[in-house]
Formats: C-alpha cells, structure tokens, sequence
C-alpha cells in the first residue's frame, strides 16, 4: 500500500506557516505501518488541486488531503475531489445540524456560507469534526481511498486519530507492520564526538537503524526499528540502545520527550532534595525550564534574578568587593551567587549562571558567550567556565542547559537516592 | 514563470522531521516575486526523485531540490538530477579541493566516500557551500532552471541567499513583482471579536489581503499585498494598516517581529523607567523573557522567583498572616508581591504573578488557570485576576503575555515620555 498527502493552502506555498500538519499525519501513518511515498502541497487553486488528486490516485491506494475544508470561496478541497472523482455534491444533513449547533452554542449568527461546508462529493461520507465547523470527507473511488480532513491543526488531529488511522484498521490496511522511534538524548559531547563513539553502530545497523542529529545544546540519537508489531520493535531498539548507553554513559540523561529539566526534578524529588536558582545572563530561564515540569513545586524554592549589581547584592548577599575586584561576570561572582541564593533560601543546592549573553557587552578579556556556571551544597561550591558561541538566545539556552547538567551530574555523584 | 519544490528525506515522510526548509525557500521566492505553485516531497529512492524531477519539469520553469546531497549511499539527488536529464556525471575539481580543505581543517581523516559530493551532473556547475562539504548544483536543461540545494538549514539558507536568487535575479527572472507581508500583533481581543471588528476589511480585500490567526496569547493580522515594487506593497499595505490600527488602537502592541517584550523594553527605556519581577506560577519566565531582549539590562534589574512561602517571605517580605488567610494565590498576595519586589529593589514598576498552572494543585475556589497579576508604581499598585485554560506551558505563557501587557498598558497609561 502506498500512501500520499496533499497539503492545500496559498499560505503554505508563501511560507507564510510551515506545515506541521504533514510532519504529524506522517508520523501517525508511520505508526501504523504505512508507507507515505509522496506528499504534495498545493496553493487554493482548484484546477491543480484536481491535477494533485489524480496524480495520486494513479500513484498511491489511499490519498489524505488537508486543509481547504472551510467555508471560504477560498477553500476548494471539497469541490476539488467531486471535479476530480467526476461527481456531484450533496448537502449531509448531520453536518448540517452539527455546524448550526455550533453557531447557536456560541451566540453567534451564522452566515450561509458556512453550510457550504456540509457539502459532500456523491457517494462519499461527512467526517464528524470533533473541535471545528468544517467536517472532513471520506470517499472511495476506483480502488483509492480518499480522506479529506480540516487544516486547523487540532481538528487535524482528532480526526486523524479518530477517524482516518481507525478507518484504515478496520479495513485491515494497517498492522502489517510498525515503524516505531526512540530518541535518545546525549549532553556534554558534540555531534561528532558522539557520532564516532558509536560509528560503528551507524554504518553497520541496517534495521534498527541509528542516526545521529544536533540539537540545540545537546545531541539526539535516533533509533527507528521496522517489524511486524510494536513489541519486536521495542525489543530490536532495547539492544541496540543497551549498547550505546554502554558507550556515552552518563552523557546519556534521558529519552524522547525527558527533558532534561524533567529529569533533574525528578532526581531532585528522588532523592527529597531542594534547589534554588541565582540567574543573571538567564535572567530566570532555568527557573521557568524548572517550573515546566509539573511539579517542581516539590522541589524547587525558587530564586533570584540577579540583572543588575544591585540585585546581586541585596537579594543574594554578593560581596561589593568582590563585584569590583572581579566583576560580575567572574568564578568568584558564581560562586557568591550560588552560594548566596542557597543560604537565602535554605535549600540543599544552589545554582548560578552569570555571563555575558551579547550581542553587546562584551570585551577582549570577557568576550560574548563567557558564562560561568556555579553549583552550592552541603559540602562546598564549584564553578565551571563555558565558553558559547550564536546568538544571545542561544547562549542563554545553552547557559541553562549547562547549569541544569551541573545539577543532574552533582546529583549522580552525591550517589544513588 | 512557475517554481516547483522538492524536498528529499524519507525522514520527512517519516515525520521525524518538520520541513521548516520548505517554509524558508518558499518565502525568499514569494519575495521576488516568483511564485511557487507546487511542493513536493520524496524519500531517498532514486527512481521515485527522478520521476518528481520529471513531473517538475513539465510544469514548472525553476526547480530547487533541497536535500540528499550528503556523502552517504542514501543521498541521491545528484544523481537523480543525471539520470533525470539524461546526463553522466564528473568530479568538480574546486569541489573537491574545498572539501578536502574543510577536513584538514577539522583534522579528521577525510573518507574517500566524502568526495562523492564534489560530483556534478554533466553541463552543470557545482555552487560552494559556505558553511558545510556538501556543494550545490546548477543546471539548465532543456529550458528549466534546476537547483539543488543541502538540506542542513544553515546551508540551505545561505545558498539560497548567496546563490539561488542572485542566480534568478541575474537572468532577469525576478523583480516582475513581489509579495510583501506584515503582521500586525494584537493583544487583549480573541480572535472572532478582532475578525468581527474588521469584518468588513477581511471581506472587501482582494489585494492586500488580510488574515486573522490566532496565536499564542495574542492574534495576528497578516496583511499580504502583490505589486510591482516593495515600495508599492509597502504603501498599499500602510493604508490597510492605518484604518486597522485606527478601529483596533492599543490593541495592537506591535508588526512583524516586535515581540510583546521587546515592545515593553523600549517603552520602559524610552522613558528611562525601570522594572522588577516576582513571579511565581511563571517561575522566571517573564525575566527571561525581559531579557531575551537584548540592552534589557538598561531598564531590568531583575527580580524574585517566589515559587514557596518561604520565598515569599524573606525575599519579598511578604507578610505569613495575608498568605496564611488569602493564601499564595490571592489578590493580597499578587500586590503584595508587587510592592515587595519594587521596594527591594528600588525600580518605578514592580510586576508580579502568582497562580495555579496545573496540572494539579486547583480547587473548587481556585481552580487550575486562576492567576493574579499585580503592578506596583509610585501611585499605588492594581491586580488583576485571569482565568485561563489549556495546559500547564500554556497557562505560563499566557500570564506571562498578560504581565507584560499590564506594564505596557500602564506605561501608555502614565503618558508619551
């Protein structure tokens, strides 16, 4: 079975939006096994919208368009698979009802225009939209399989999940295999470092397969395994990755969507620990990456944004001397702000980043992307000097990546909880 | 003149990956008004990419190809394009000096597979890549103009810029006319009152057009105009702008890539004010995004994240009986917080925000999305309450929008400096 997507939208050709909507419906199909072959985008133009449909009905036995279902003179979707299929319209009384209750509910009058999108090509079937006016449309013609849902991406969504992967698996057309992905997420060694320690593993694997991807301050290993049920895929991804954690060791903290932010609330709440933040250059974003994970409140006291001198003297207790002697951007500022931010709020680590995030400010001695990174606890300070390159959100970014990881590694140190 | 796209990876028809490339190259061609009437996308099978080539070929007159030019045995664009156009293939000497260069630089072993990519189709020319080994290609073949472009991001845009449309420009294949867009950012109106209030606008307008979208705590109004110069865009664009902004007023707190910090940044330096932060549900997230701002340390001085009692208390002095009999998350608490944080450090606003983000910790009283936000001036302080819904991230985001809206809204308040 071949799949084909086709993204309808004037937008997307003007780059005025990417399509995220193709990346998602990509995935969903993946996971049930099914090969997406090609996958066109085409502006509101209903002459080649209809030229896409029959390409890929020559081409492929199931076609999902998306995007072009609204009730604009602009959105031809529908009109474009009757031309293309050589059939009329009807108007599908649920829909009809569903999009009138919408308007009700809302208290808004509705517009003729939007019953438009009751509309359906003769001897096809209205998908009911669970989140929107716009309902999709299901058709089979000469052996093709066609499905058209909405372009907002959540009524894209739902109705992918509830109605086209559903409707491919009663028909039997899903579960001849599955393409199942694990990422896992490396910090403290580049892409290259990273990718000649597992080398070998990148050339030889043919399935699973391994590729490595930069992220942004830290590096992603992709394993995807192909087999015939998602438990023989786990089990193919599980040796390799035994392997390849074998190799990076700790450089490895986490897996797909573990954050990094996630896995040291995690080890901090492991282990009945408490933290607080000292933030210049960051100027509170480890705190908000902290507070993203829910509940950080367990474990997380909260802190100081330190942006001016004067800040880091009456909130965290930072030494004048120091500040003039050293500067603000210094080992020894660090370490009197996490120091400092520890005792203030009586937690058992403390963590500072001070550094100069540009694109001004910087000098010859202090040159933009200097960050220093300190960590506090019950037996002393340290600080750690990064050197970043990019651009000022960059260097925050990576400052605050960086100071997490000083955490996750002082909590691996401190030893198992 | 029609331009045709495709994108090479099985890793987007997979959905491992977002095609933001697409998104870029059809954006800097929409701008010299060249208009792209399809996308494709395709995996790396050889034969698959030679028939996109075909079909591109028939229907457009440019086709940039991005992706698959790297060394590996799935990279196969180049020769794609050979077989496609019917040529043999050579080694471009330049080519492969630079990229011999680029590993003697490194200092890592250069792999004979690597020069594979100095290989040009015959009658075509090799386009250096500025920041990567992977050269582009340029090739006419009966009447189009073929492209092929890396698809590492950095790489594809600095090739697009530096060599695809000065290509397009010097053959006199642009400049027939351009789209010019702007995005004039609303805050403070959903998205059906904002269409509502410019209803007329949106119907009436063929060219400019305008677009309302929802975004993340705020709604766009994309105005899109085609004409024959930027300057005749831009003009037909002012005047739809002055009539929106004229219906909509403060509303609209910015166009284009003027954040809502950013915006709050040069009000506040303007007027040689400064700010402090507590924050509590947002964790830091309004610093960071105060100092995502480059020069924010000119009016920021930074500020507390309170994220328990304690916290509250001896950073902010605020009092344990309002938080023990209004609890954290309280009006009390919000103008407390405010005042406190002014005070201790010594700036004209203080703003503050304290709430239930969720997941958990809501009741039947303070339910998940309750937040307060206050404001402290030299005439007093104000707070104002929100409720918002969707999920923990988007409740941050969302009372972090509203702070720095209330700061921008009492900066407007306080008169022009």
């Amino acid at each position: 079975m071949a799949v084909e997507l086709i993204s309808v939208g004037t937008e997307l050709l003007l780059g005025q939006i990417t399509d995220t909507n193709a990346t998602y419906m990509s995935q969903r199909l993946a996971q049930i096994g099914q090969n997406v072959h090609f996958r066109t985008t085409v502006g509101d133009n209903q002459e080649r919208i209809v030229a896409c449909i029959h390409r890929a009905m020559d081409r492929a036995d199931i076609v999902v368009l998306c995007g072009g279902l609204g009730p604009t003179s602009d959105d031809l979707t529908r009109e474009a698979m009757a031309e293309a299929c050589g059939r009329g319209m009807h108007r599908d009384p649920g829909s009809e009802e569903a999009i009138q209750a919408i308007f009700s509910a809302r208290g808004i009058p509705m517009v003729e225009m939007n019953l438009k999108q009751a509309d359906v090509p003769d001897g096809g079937e209205a998908i009911p939209n669970c989140c929107g006016t716009a309902p999709g449309v299901f058709l089979e013609h000469e052996g093709t399989l066609l499905f058209a849902v909405p372009g907002v991406p959540r009524e894209m969504r739902a109705m992918v999940d509830d109605a086209v992967v559903p409707a491919l698996q009663e028909r039997g057309l899903a579960g001849t295999g599955t393409i199942v992905n694990r990422v896992l997420r490396v910090i403290g060694l580049g892409e290259s470092t990273c990718a000649r320690r597992v080398e070998d593993l990148l050339l030889r694997q043919q399935n699973p397969t391994l590729a490595p991807l930069a992220g942004k301050g830290e590096v992603s290993l992709r394993i995807t395994a192909k087999a015939a049920s998602e438990s023989e895929a786990r089990k193919m991804i599980a040796g390799l990755e035994d392997e390849i954690r074998g190799r990076l060791g700790d450089h490895v903290f986490g897996a797909d969507d573990e954050s990094l932010e996630r896995v040291v609330v995690e080890m901090l709440t492991g282990r009945d620990a408490t933290l607080a933040t000292a933030e210049s250059c960051t100027g509170g974003l480890i705190g908000s990456r902290i507070t993203d994970v829910s509940g950080s409140s367990r474990c997380y006291a909260g802190g100081v944004v330190s942006y001016s001198n004067e800040t880091k003297m009456a909130l965290l207790g930072v030494d004048r001397l120091i500040l003039e002697q050293h500067g603000a951007v210094s080992h020894e500022v660090a370490e009197a702000m996490a120091i400092g931010v520890r005792r203030h709020l009586g937690t058992q680590y403390g963590v500072s980043a001070t550094g100069i995030a540009g694109p001004g400010g910087g000098t010859d001695d202090k040159p933009v992307g200097l960050v220093y990174i300190g960590i506090a606890h019950e037996n002393g300070a340290s600080v750690e000097k990064h050197r970043f390159t990019n651009d000022r959100l960059d260097i925050k970014f990576r400052t605050s990546q960086a100071a997490l990881d000083l955490i996750r590694r002082a909590l691996i140190e401190s030893g198992p909880h």
